[in-house]
């Protein structure tokens, strides 16, 4: 299979829109990225939008304004609603033909949206006058183990005597995530309360977790779905995938180690997860595709719904994930965030199809805005390692940051910032914007007990 | 707090519907449990009801009839949706509102139904003519692992050395549970396949399970849910809660046991789980609720945010689960189902209540439709075990059937048949329905290598 580069992507075609720069945005015209905005305090229901630089091309408005044609008039059609779901329904021909479109409108010299008098306010508004939201009603979150470093790290803290297990170089673990709890970026993240038990106590004690953690993640978003009792064919994963997001899976280290036997992660996850606003597509990540990771040898060879030899050269995706940490001290001194962990999808030991065409192996039907997480990125250097239980070898050992600071793990106040990109030879950046979460401090006892309960719609 | 007891559970009321027979129906008038459906064939859109005997009675045909006031106006017109997602948001005090009317018009004496010359066909249709739907749009679907006696029994084949964990008796363990796959009775349910590794095989191979199992479990469906970040307190939990269904968390135990580690149950789930269409409310519950299981001496006390003391007298819920099995021979020898588990919810080791404080104890958001699930349930005698993986030890000791069969798991073409009742004395015996499932045979190979792929909604 080769790798399906096009006009889109050309390294020299820019935008005439000044802030579409690609050395200084995520978003250049090669990128594109989908996602659901609103313009703040305005009369609309959010809707969906592409970025481009500093602005949003407001997708149902240009519809509106006969800006497109073909299968671009269904897909730019299906944006008017409140999640991109309809959307992602209509499969990667549809999302194909509206992209390269809106490409053709942005590209140097089109002057098509400019010949609309009021095209800075209605067709494609400055970003800081928007809200976004989350790009997906999703209907199920499924949260994947698909590092080895991390896997091999983290289990090795949980279970010293065993830290890989025996299935995983078979198959890409995973579970079933939290779906309610999934927030946009920007939204703060409350610490939770929860049991936990010291091991040298007797008993847990119920209260604020101590060491809460992030997890550096990659999340891939669904298009259509398959019907329940039909696996999908690991030829054909790919077409179910719209594109990625950066994801930050908190999570409450000390709630977890107590509560993940038998039955896996529960409440240590399940107070949040964070996702980025733009996603970025599987069509605008084409010219980053690389092979999948190379498994060591006398590692198992996969079973036959899971072999990728026919996409061997594209299975993999070269993406850099880099996490900032901003303290209270540090945002009142003006001290830039500190990267803490940067890491690539290029050294999952599951590449996105292999993990799709697992989890519909059993006839599991995915749907459209379903949320895929490639669990946390690490990679093999300690600079690659992903979450802070990682980096701090289970809290032994501290990490220093600027301003002579210390941490663990984090403390209220704290702002985490994931940001990602891609690049390679020939083609130009594109990145994939950020996600942000600031920790609020956990409620007080008396409130927590009180639980303040809305009696209407939540 | 006393039990709610009012004129809609007095066991002398009768309805004018003949078919509400207490000792023939699960459906008499002191039940009235809500579903979603729509007439076979018909064009309305899927609505909500309530059963009484054999019939459904239509309560946005009832609203438009101009048959209630008040609250149950307000309730009646949410149900209006194709789910019961609307009216589960409004909150115990327009359900309950709703029941009451629906009980007065349904009583003995009352004519006001029958006034409406086309009543028959319009607003109190026989059920068989009905198609039933899930009664929720799941949002999220939580199982626990609430029974001490079949987390033991399972721990012991699956850790003999350590059946139950440390965790066990101090929190309600649970797990996400996929909301896609989940189907209303009757829909049959085809045979996963997946990765599965013999003990004494070098490695796993991939291909239809071989270890079917059932697993009898009370459904609970969400009401009013909490705002992400606020908990419910304890004492608040039951005003969260809608009702009660039947639930089969159809389980491939060969996908489990090599999946299951470390991040619990995935595929050998997700397949399938079937839930009853009918809700029967917590208001028709009330007159069999009983104490929380009685925690053994020595066991330990119950941290704040789980303490049920000032619900000790009715925490708890007598309902008994049974399950019965059909197999392709008893149908065609005529044969009645065979009983294999009958359990009690009485007998769970956390009560509805704790299960969904703890849910929501980290400030994770309920919303209305979530579904949680009890896990399965077995009781202290052999034949209260929930399901087949307890009964037959682990695959070592078959059952008998009827008819010189036995199973050790479900073989293509068995039938699932999960029932359920109350009984108290002094109150009239309500039932559940019934959740019923034919196992399908796997998908030939080819094709599911094939994975057929819908192209569009699937």
């Amino acid at each position: 299979m080769t790798l399906r580069i096009d006009a889109t992507h050309d390294a020299a075609l820019r935008s005439w829109v000044d802030s579409a720069n690609p050395a200084a945005s995520d978003f250049p015209i090669q990128n594109l990225p989908f996602g659901i905005f609103r313009r703040r305090g305005g009369p609309d229901a959010p809707h969906g939008g592409i970025a481009i630089g500093d602005r949003i091309l407001d997708l149902p408005a240009c519809l509106a304004a006969g800006l497109f044609t073909g299968l671009a008039v269904q897909a730019a059609g299906a944006c008017g609603e409140t999640s991109l779901n309809a959307l992602l329904t209509l499969g990667r021909g549809c999302w194909s033909d509206l992209r390269r479109q809106a490409s053709g409108l942005l590209r140097e010299g089109d002057t098509r949206i400019r010949l609309h008098a009021d095209w800075e306010t209605r067709l494609l508004l400055p970003m800081g006058d928007a809200e976004l939201f989350l790009p997906a009603a999703i209907g199920d979150y499924t949260d994947f183990y698909a590092s080895v470093f991390h896997a091999t790290n983290v289990g090795g803290l949980f279970r010293p005597d065993q830290p890989l297990l025996p299935n995983y170089k078979h198959l890409p673990i995973g579970y079933h995530g939290r779906a309610s709890s999934i927030v946009v970026s920007g939204t703060p993240v409350r610490r939770p309360s929860g049991q936990s038990k010291a091991d040298d106590a007797p008993d847990p004690v119920f209260g604020p977790s101590k060491v809460l953690d992030y997890e550096v993640e990659a999340g891939f978003l669904v298009g259509p779905g398959n019907r329940l009792g039909e696996p999908i064919a690991i030829g054909d994963a790919e077409d179910h995938l719209f594109g990625m997001c950066l994801l930050n899976d908190w999570s409450a280290r000390d709630i977890q180690k107590w509560e993940y036997q038998p039955l896996g992660p529960f409440l240590a996850k399940s107070f949040a997860t964070s996702l980025s606003p733009w996603v970025v597509t599987l069509d605008a990540l084409e010219p980053y595709r690389v092979p999948a990771f190379a498994r060591p040898g006398g590692d198992p060879a996969v079973l036959p719904h899971l072999d990728q030899a026919a996409q061997a050269r594209r299975a993999g995706l070269n993406a850099t994930f880099e996490l900032f940490l901003s303290t209270p001290k540090m945002r009142e001194n003006g001290t830039a965030p500190f990267r803490l962990s940067r890491a690539n999808s290029r050294d999952l030991y599951w590449t996105p199809g292999q993990m799709l065409a697992h989890h519909a192996s059993n006839g599991c039907n995915l749907r459209p805005g379903d949320l895929l997480g490639s669990g946390t990125l690490s990679g093999p250097a300690k600079e690659n390692e992903g979450c802070l239980l990682e980096l701090n070898r289970g809290g032994k050992e501290p990490i220093s940051l600027p301003d002579g600071e210390t941490r663990r793990f984090l403390l209220d106040g704290d702002e985490v910032i994931l940001k990602g990109y891609c690049e390679a030879e020939g083609f130009a950046r594109i990145g994939l914007g950020e996600c942000r979460g600031l920790i609020l401090p956990a409620l007080a006892p008396a409130a927590a007990a009180a639980g303040k309960i809305p009696r209407g719609p939540a």
